[in-house]
C-alpha cells in the first residue's frame, strides 16, 4: 500500500537564498500561485523577522493562496516567532517554522557568547530549553508548528534525540532534521532517520522532515533515503535552487518517487504536468537559467541525439526512456495565441500560467501583447512572462527611459546617446563604449551621474527564432547593496538599457 | 586502508552525445590535454566508426597526450572494433570499450531482428556469443579491453552474470555496468555490483566499473553506491553533460569521495584543483552554461548571502562549508595578465590552461590579446578562452564578414547592412528587424540566400564589467542538419553575428 508523502516547498524561502537573487511581492505572488496549481502540501514563503518586504510577501500569501498551507520561518527567538504569528493572523493554513543549532560544530560556532553557557554541556542544555520555548510560544499562533534541528546530519545522534523529544514534547507537529551542508550520505542519512524512530519516544506524535543540501550533489538520493527510513514530508525547491549548490529538487525527488513507486512505495499528491510551467516561472522570476541537462525539466531531459540512442529510441521509446514528457508538463498540445486571440482568450491563458491581472494591468499588458504578435506568428507563454516581467515590475521609476539611439558596426566608434527623466527634469548624454551596450551603459552612468558596478551580466532569447524577445538580467552593485534588474525587448541593446534602469531604480528605492 | 578508484572520463564520447552539441578536432585536444593535467586514469576520446572526424580525433589523443589511457568505443561488431583498432594504432596506452544490451527491452527492442533468433532465449545465446567475439577481436588490437552490458540496470541479473561471465573469459580486463535510462536506485545499484562479485566467477580477473545517467538526479548517488560495493573504475563526465539529463559529475564524486572519505574509505588520484579550469573549458567548448547553483563548481557553490548563513559563516566557516575552495582551483593566486605581459607570458598561461599553439597561431592570438588587453585593465583566463574560442576555429571561411554596420534605438527601426566575401566574390544587403541583432540576421540570410532556422540563441558576459566579452552561441538548423556557432567580441552585435556566420561554415563544410 503506496504512503502519502508530503511536499514543502521552499523556493520562496530557501531557494530565494541563492546568491544575487531577489524576488519582489508580486513575483512571490506569482510563483506562490503556480504552487498551489502544483498541488505541493506547504508554501513555506519566507522569513518575515528579516524585512518588512518579507513580512508583507508571507502576509499576503497566507490571505489570497488556497490550498497549501503556508509556512513561515523563525529562528528560535521571540521576536522572530511574533513576526510570524503577525504575518500569518489572517491565513487560513498557517504553520510556524523554528528551530536552533545542533551539531557542535553550529553550536560552538553560532552560540560561542557566554550568555549560552560556558561548557559545551551548559550550552547545550539552553539550546534544548530555547527550542521548548520556541515551540511553545510558536502554539499559541498557530496549531501547526514545525521544529527544525540545524545541520542534524552533523550532529551528535544523542543530542538530535534530546532536542527532538522536547520540541515535540513542546508541541512540534513536524520535525525537519536538515542536512544544513549536505555533508550526509544516503545510507547514513536514512539510518539518521530511522534512529529517530527508535530513540525518540514521542516521534508518533509528529511527521519526520528531511531537507537536505546538495553540497556533494547527493540532495535528491539522500532526501529519497531518508523517505525510505519513514520520514512522510520532503522539503525541495523547484530547480534545486538555493544557498551555495542549492536544496534538493522537487521535481527530481517527486518524479523519482512517482517512476520507481515499485521501489519506494511512495506516492504523492502533485500534479506533476505543472512542473514544466513552474519550473520556467522560477527560473526567469529568479534569473537562474535552468541547464539543458537538467534532470526532468532541462532542455535535453527528453532529447535523444546519438545514431546508436536515436536508433533505439525510434524501434521501442523504453529503450532509453523511463518518464513519459507530459507527465512533467512538456508537449502538451495548447492553444495557439496570436494578434486575433482577443484580450478574453489572453487573460485566460495569464490566469492559466497564474498571472491574475488587475483590469488596468491587463490593459497595459494586452497593448504590449499585441506590439508583439504583429511581429511574430505565435505569442509563446514564454514571450508573456517576458511581457509581464517587464511591464509589471511594481518598482518605483526614479529613472525613466525617454529616448536611446545608438551606432555601432565592424569600422565603427560604438556610440550610444540617452535621455532620461529623473521627476520632473529631463536629463541627457552620450558615451562611446566597446560595443553598443557598453556604450549605452556609459552614456547611462553619464546621466545618472552616480557609480555602479555591473556584477552579473545575463541576456537569453525567450524564445526561438530571431524574432525572440531577448530577457537581459544585470546584477548591480553599490556600497554593499545588491540588486537585481530585468528588461525584456526584441532589441538586445534597448533590453540590456531597460535592466540597467531598472536596477538603477531598485537602487533607489531602497 | 583507503583504496583507489580509477576515474574514466567520457566527456568527448558520452557528453559530447549532448543534444546539439559538437566538438572540432581541436577542441578535443585542448580538453583532453586538460584531462590529462586533472590526472584521470582514462580518456574515452571518441567513437571512430561514426565519423571520419571521431576517428581522427581519437587517432590524434591517442598519440599526443601522455598519462592516461586512451580509449575508443565500439559497438559489439567488428567494423566498430576494427575502426577501434586503426585509430588507436599509434597510440601509447589503447583500450578498447565494446559492449552489448542485456535488458529484455534492449534485446527486444534493438536486436528484433529474425537473423539474431526468434526466441528470446535465441535471441540472449546469439548476443552472449557476439560478447565473446567482439572482446576476442578487441584483444588483437589491445590488451586493455571493456565490455560494457547497456542497460544492466533493467536487465535481468542472471543473464547479466551469464554475459558477464563470458566476457572476462573472453578477456575483458575491465566490465563496465551501466545504469543506462537511470532507472536505478542506490541501495538496488549497489546491490547489483554486489551480486556481481557473488555470482560471476572469473570476476577478480577484472575491474568493475560505473557509468550511471542522471534522469532522476541519482547517478552520482549510484555511482558511489557502486564503488561502495566493490567498484573500483568510476565512469562520467565533467558538468555532469551528457545524453539527456547527462551523466555522473565527476567533480561532485571525485569531491565526494575526497570529503567524506571517512566514509567511503575510498580515494582518486586527481589533482582536484584542476576541476574549475576544466569545467570552464568544456562549459565554453560546447556552449553548455554551468548554473550558479551547480554543486562543487558552480558559481555560487562557495557562495554565502542570507543573514543566518553569513553570520554563521564568518563565526565559523564550518558551520556552512564542507569544502574549501582552493581544493577544486577557486581563488588561486594567479599572475594577473595585462598589456604589458608580453608574447612569452602570454604563452605560458595559455599553456597553463592546456592550450599548445603554434607559432603562427600564439601571433594571431597576441595581437587580439593585445586589443583586449588595450581597453580592460585585466585579461582574465575567460577572456583568453573567449578569444581562442573565437580565433582559433578551424572552420574553413566559406563566409568571411568584411563590414558589419547597425542603426538602432527606441524610435529608430533597427537597420543592418552587412558585406560578406564568399571566396572570389563580395555580396552585400542590408534589412531591417525587431532589433539590431534581428536585422543583422536577416541581412545575412538575404547576402546567402538560403534558409536556415535559429533553434537556439545564447549569449553571456565571460567577465563581469561592461567592458566584458560577450560570447554568443547560435544553433542552426537546415534540412535535418544541426550545427553549433560561436563568436565573442566586446559588441553583442558583432558576436551575433559572428557566431551565425560561424554556424553557417560549419553547415557549408558538412
Amino acid at each position: 500500500m503506496s504512503e502519502k508523502v508530503f511536499v514543502f516547498d521552499t523556493t520562496l524561502r530557501d531557494g530565494e537564498q541563492a546568491a544575487g537573487t531577489r524576488l519582489g511581492r508580486r513575483e512571490k505572488m506569482n510563483i506562490a500561485r503556480q504552487l498551489a496549481r502544483l498541488r505541493v502540501d506547504v508554501i513555506e514563503a519566507g522569513y518575515p523577522n528579516s524585512s518588512p518586504e518579507d513580512f508583507e510577501a508571507v502576509q499576503q500569501i497566507g490571505q489570497e493562496i488556497e490550498g497549501p498551507a503556508i509556512c513561515a520561518l523563525s529562528r528560535a527567538v521571540p521576536a522572530d516567532i511574533e513576526a510570524c504569528g503577525r504575518a500569518l493572523a489572517k491565513a487560513r493554513r498557517p504553520r510556524i517554522h523554528t528551530g536552533i543549532g545542533v551539531s557542535d560544530i553550529h553550536v560552538r560556532g553560532k552560540f560561542g557568547d557566554d550568555k549560552y553557557g560556558r561548557t559545551m554541556a551548559e550550552k547545550k542544555a539552553k539550546l534544548v530549553e530555547m527550542a521548548r520555548h520556541a515551540v511553545t510560544l510558536a502554539r499559541t499562533f498557530a496549531d501547526d508548528v514545525e521544529f527544525y534541528a540545524e545541520d542534524s546530519g552533523r550532529a551528535d545522534p544523542a543530542y538530535l534525540f534530546e532536542m527532538i523529544t522536547a520540541a515535540i514534547d513542546a508541541g512540534a507537529t513536524v520535525v525537519n532534521i536538515p542536512d544544513t551542508t549536505g555533508y550526509s550520505v544516503p545510507e547514513q542519512y536514512g539510518a539518521l532517520i530511522r534512529s529517530l524512530k527508535e530513540n525518540v519516544p514521542n516521534i508518533e506524535r509528529a511527521t519526520i522532515s528531511v531537507h537536505c543540501h546538495n553540497d556533494l550533489g547527493l540532495a535528491v538520493a539522500n532526501s529519497l533515503a531518508g523517505l525510505k527510513a519513514g520520514a512522510r514530508q520532503v522539503e525541495g525547491t523547484i530547480n534545486g535552487i538555493g544557498e551555495r549548490a542549492g536544496n534538493a529538487a522537487l521535481e527530481e525527488v517527486v518524479m523519482g518517487l512517482r517512476t520507481r513507486g515499485d521501489y519506494w512505495g511512495l506516492h504523492t499528491d502533485l500534479d506533476t504536468r505543472e512542473f514544466y510551467r513552474t519550473s520556467r516561472m522560477v527560473a526567469e522570476s529568479l534569473g537562474m537559467i535552468v541547464p539543458p541537462n537538467k534532470a526532468v525539466i532541462g532542455a535535453n531531459a527528453f532529447s535523444h541525439s546519438s545514431g546508436i540512442h536515436v536508433d533505439g529510441f525510434l524501434k521501442d521509446r523504453e529503450t532509453y526512456e523511463i518518464m513519459l514528457p507530459e507527465h512533467v508538463g512538456l508537449a502538451q498540445s495548447r492553444v495557439v495565441l496570436t494578434a486575433r486571440t482577443g484580450r478574453a482568450g489572453l487573460r485566460d491563458r495569464l490566469e492559466k500560467l497564474g498571472h491574475a491581472l488587475s483590469h488596468e494591468e491587463l490593459d497595459r499588458t494586452y497593448e504590449r501583447f499585441l506590439k508583439v504578435a504583429d511581429k511574430k506568428q505565435e505569442v509563446f507563454d514564454e514571450d508573456l512572462a517576458a511581457i509581464l516581467a517587464d511591464e509589471l515590475h511594481s518598482v518605483p521609476e526614479t529613472y525613466k527611459l525617454e529616448y536611446l539611439q545608438f551606432f555601432s558596426g565592424t569600422s565603427a566608434i560604438p556610440t550610444a546617446s540617452i535621455r532620461l527623466r529623473v521627476g520632473d527634469v529631463v536629463k541627457d548624454g552620450a558615451a562611446v563604449g566597446d560595443g553598443p551596450v557598453d556604450a549605452a551603459y556609459k552614456a547611462l552612468l553619464v546621466v545618472v551621474g552616480r557609480s555602479v558596478r555591473l556584477a552579473r551580466y545575463d541576456i537569453r532569447a525567450v524564445t526561438s527564432g530571431t524574432e525572440a524577445i531577448g530577457e537581459v538580467t544585470v546584477v548591480l552593485e553599490t556600497e554593499g547593496r545588491r540588486v537585481t534588474g530585468r528588461g525584456a525587448s526584441t532589441d538586445v541593446v534597448e533590453a540590456s538599457v531597460k535592466a540597467y534602469i531598472d536596477g538603477l531604480n531598485k537602487l533607489a528605492g531602497l
